[in-house]
């Protein structure tokens, strides 16, 4: 599938969704290196709508991810089923949860899927596996908004816009097929 | 500020929006990548909300861009003397528009901003200038939208996201200052 020879184009279709973490911490270095990422992402008008907080206590992130399954769990629909097949943790036993808040200018939500991707391939550049988690919005609207909020510190003003799990891949998998019906050339 | 040795982290990091183009065409290869790069962008659910239109007609971007920037006069904002004192063209003269255009699903907005980054680093990682343009959405909702809509070929059901000038930089410059204070390490 990988005809192209630049690491870059490398690292775009090579990435996957990664599900499986080993739970080893990342360095320090990796984790700045995401940050930095982030914050080079384009946005509208150079606003930067964005505040990203890079999350290594692991204690915080199973706490939190324990959490958010206790309130899927009580919904009892299809996403804590699915959770469940998938071995039971939101996060996948992940050591770094990038969380990107977005504040409320009108392209926020679009430049925030930007500077998802480049944490999630600057992760993949540093031999690290990511997957993006939508989910861990969920206790931030949950029973205890307000109290995970503050521990996320999350900034008056913004609310949550994407997150991504990064870690050391306990199991790989192959990147999505690339479906070519949904290309036109004009 | 580029203390990274891996060339995902430099595109990443080197990347910059270009406002001039030499209008020279990109290749058929590279228009193919940059097609590619979008598709393997990851998306909620892996619902691929979006359909890539990869337009390298430059008689048709140059048509499109006067009707845009015609509209912009009539409208007399802001918007038309930032361009007109940028050169006055919406599209800089770039001789290949991306649009990602997106369906009704919750997150395609924030999915469509995945892709495009996927986009911008494709290009950069070619050796090509880009630069993200939202303003390419004027004539889809102006009095000729449905001509437009139709000769853009985007597809019943989807509307625009994103678009994408590529092309190679006439001008070039630097990347935008990292603002570290919106960072927090938790």
């Amino acid at each position: 599938m990988n005809e192209f020879k630049n690491e870059t184009m490398k690292a775009i279709l090579d990435r996957y969704s990664c599900r499986d973490f080993t739970g080893e911490p990342i360095t320090k270095e990796q984790a700045g290196a995401l940050a930095k990422a982030a914050l080079a992402a384009p946005s509208a008008m150079n606003l930067q709508p964005w505040h990203i907080i890079v999350i290594t206590d692991k204690a915080l992130i199973d706490e939190y991810d324990a959490h958010a399954m206790a309130i899927l769990k009580d919904q009892s629909g299809d996403a804590y089923k699915r959770m469940m097949d998938r071995g039971g943790k939101l996060f996948y036993n992940a050591p770094c949860l990038v969380v990107i808040a977005k504040d409320a200018t009108d392209y926020a939500t679009l430049d925030c899927g930007i500077a998802t991707q480049n944490v999630a391939l600057a992760a993949h550049s540093l031999g690290l596996a990511s997957v993006i988690c939508g989910m861990a919005r969920i206790p931030l609207a949950g029973p205890k908004a307000e109290e995970w909020t503050k521990r996320l510190q999350i900034p008056d003003g913004y609310n949550f816009g994407m997150s991504v799990c990064v870690g050391i891949a306990n199991t790989g998998k192959a990147p999505h097929e690339l479906d070519n019906a949904k290309v036109t050339y004009i």
